[in-house]
């Protein structure tokens, strides 16, 4: 990669005092607006490797342009830029040990730009436009980082469009295969090396990249909080630190039936797939009250899905989470048994066990915050990702007054969002400061 | 219209002889095959005012200009073949009074084109086939028809793209309005009016259209049977006339949540709309095993549908139909009560009584053909919306071996098909012949 000097850089003369810090946030977040909104629903419909998602790349690349960073994408498609040199010879020791692979020095941050099938503004932009910003106001402020900062854009986070989360950093890290990445289809039946492909991208290059891991020594992705826990506390604490991810899953369910004309055929010489299915729902929901966990059946394909013709096949997509694993697994038992019971096949799509994040460092992020909260949450992040592969990585979430996400009415509060802001700010300032 | 100088011809010298009858069904039916079938479930996607569909009108125009019919298309995009001038000064009385708007003297036979999704191959194309096969066959043995013989294929009769069944024959017959068939939309959003206008047709035009319905005196729809009722009879009976439609009807149910994320959303906090309609969907089948009639759910369009988002909407179609009006209208009753409990919303998109056809014609029928079964059922045809609009119509109905129909299984012997010409032949002399 491209070196613009150092890992030290002085304010540039037009870097923002941050007083102007709710006026910028306004700004990029009304640039971003735009981009994807379903004009209908008012959600967002930002799928990896469609139009819209070419469109936030190069917001983001124009962004870090225009703050002299250092842009490099790497084979999966994920974009980094740099403030310093991630590459040039450590500055100094990180004394937990960091990435397992090798210790990068990089303090790493951002989230991810696209989003689920209607879904709201912050779930992801939140976390870029945040990192963006935070630069800013460590230039503001004179800031010299003696480690290099990073800000990541991570691809196709949500899964909306191939059917698995985190598709970006699974398979940087070796946790999702080059080969499954690849042969993942849409709705349409485009496979994603095909979409890689369309995209001007080489599919063909996909697979473990220890080379960008490395440039890794931290990651805290910011994000917007997806329950309302920071909004049920008394307190006014618009900001958290995330301590776990839950242990959750997909299951794909086929029902499998017999097509047939729905005015003609008697009851009794009936296979309807969509019975099933119905009864699966059901039992989903009451598994998960049994359990003490969470269960959803999101998503539905019926074939042939005429209004007259009985369903010959209908797959529904179970994602379950919570707190205990084993509740989680015995959760999908049951529902795996009516399932079965109607002659359907559960197959597991992906389980991720609890994921911890760094102690030392959620603590570290809590005690520099002033002792903000430290909350577990039951949605998956590319952070859970890059913990699993031994980065040291945390997450900051920033209050929901709803709790409300994937949804058109997703909301937090721009003061919220500037707290976030200066949160981030004051992390990075700790983390690639000359103090450690 | 343009005339060939009256009803009767001479037989051509190409025309063929009755033993050519299996080999030339095949012929047709292997040109047709390729066209609109899809390559994984063998099933025809043929849908209206696609390209699929207009490459079968043009493979029923060139049928028709080999057989030197007259071709016309009504301002709804329904074609019409003629042998004979359907316009000509009437050649006798019709006794029983035929088409209530003024008794016209074509003997009208035909069916559609088009398909559900992943449909089988017999659906509409058998009537088809049957009728230009019909008309070779009287060539053949030097008939000369008395009164005009009229061949249709029906535009959109399965209703597929845009979900109203039948709607060719009921724009022209004024029981769908202009503007609701303008209005309607497809799965992207198309209307038909967009669609027409694509295809290079003028939806402004659409609307009751009398003088093609004055030209039909008779209308006989042959078409592959739908359940197993020729087969299960014991006697070797590849025909039945078909006497009645049941009753039925299609609903939309919608039901309303939020859409919330599935991970961090507790159960206490969700409205989740996939749990009312796994209701609905039980209450469907329960509600038609009480009342004694079907009850099909075979689509379903849920919002956002991304894996991880609570459904903050679903909607199914309710397919109704049975023997009595009575019991159809109070098991439908059945399920809006469960659709209600959910907050659903139960909407009629389409009624249709019980639509008898000429019970004089019926009999008629039966007679000339030796005495064969006579049959109701629980589909919905062109030839029912006719009867309805005053046209005096009946059915044919081939057997079918596995009464599997609406799939690509749907299946019919080529003996019994061309049984069905033989038997189409024979009515098509009784009612055009100078005999009456």
């Amino acid at each position: 990669m491209r070196s613009n000097g150092g890992v030290t850089t002085t304010p540039r003369p037009d870097a923002p005092a941050l007083a102007d810090l709710r006026t910028r946030f306004a700004a990029m977040w009304a640039a971003l607006e735009p981009v994807g909104r379903d004009g209908r629903s008012g959600g967002y419909r930002r799928f990896a490797w469609t139009r819209e998602d070419h469109d936030l790349r190069e917001w983001f690349a124009a962004e870090c342009r225009a703050r002299g960073l250092d842009l490099t994408t790497d084979r999966m498609g994920n974009q980094w830029a740099w403030w310093g040199d991630p590459d040039a010879a450590p500055a100094g020791g990180n004394k937990r040990g960091g990435n397992e692979r090798g210790g990068g020095k990089g303090i790493v941050t951002g989230s991810h730009l696209d989003s689920v099938p209607d879904g709201g503004a912050f779930d992801g932009p939140l976390g870029v436009v945040s990192a963006l910003l935070a630069i800013d106001a460590l230039r503001a402020k004179g800031f010299e980082p003696h480690r290099p900062i990073g800000i990541v854009n991570f691809v196709d986070e949500e899964g909306a469009r191939f059917g698995v989360a985190c598709a970006g950093s699974r398979v940087i890290t070796g946790a999702m295969t080059a080969d499954r990445a690849r042969s993942l289809t849409d709705a349409d039946g485009t496979s994603m090396a095909e979409a890689l492909r369309a995209a001007g991208r080489n599919p063909d290059a996909l697979g473990p990249d220890p080379e960008t891991l490395r440039r890794i020594g931290t990651f805290v992705e910011l994000h917007v909080e997806q329950g309302r826990a920071l909004d049920l506390l008394d307190e006014e604490t618009p900001v958290a630190v995330g301590s776990d991810i839950w242990p959750h899953g997909r299951w794909r369910v086929d029902l499998a039936g017999e097509a047939n004309h729905a005015g003609t055929t008697r009851l009794a010489d009936r296979e309807d797939a969509m019975l099933g299915y119905a009864a699966t729902v059901l039992a989903a929901r009451s598994a998960a009250e049994a359990r003490g966990c969470v269960a959803t059946v999101g998503k539905v394909a019926v074939t042939p899905g005429g209004v007259n013709a009985i369903p010959s096949h209908v797959t529904g997509w179970l994602d379950a989470r919570g707190a205990d694993a084993d509740a989680v697994r015995a959760a999908v038992q049951d529902v795996r048994a009516v399932a079965e019971q109607h002659g359907g096949v559960v197959t597991e799509e992906s389980w991720t066990p609890t994921t911890a994040f760094d102690p030392g460092l959620v603590r570290r992020l809590a005690t520099r915050l002033g002792g903000i909260p430290v909350l577990g949450t039951g949605a998956g992040h590319d952070a859970g990702i890059l913990a699993n592969a031994g980065v040291r990585s945390a997450m900051l979430f920033v209050r929901n007054p709803t709790g409300v996400s994937h949804s058109p009415q997703e909301w937090a509060d721009p003061a919220d969002c500037v707290a976030g802001v200066e949160a981030l700010t004051s992390v990075l300032e700790d983390l690639a400061g000359g103090a450690r």
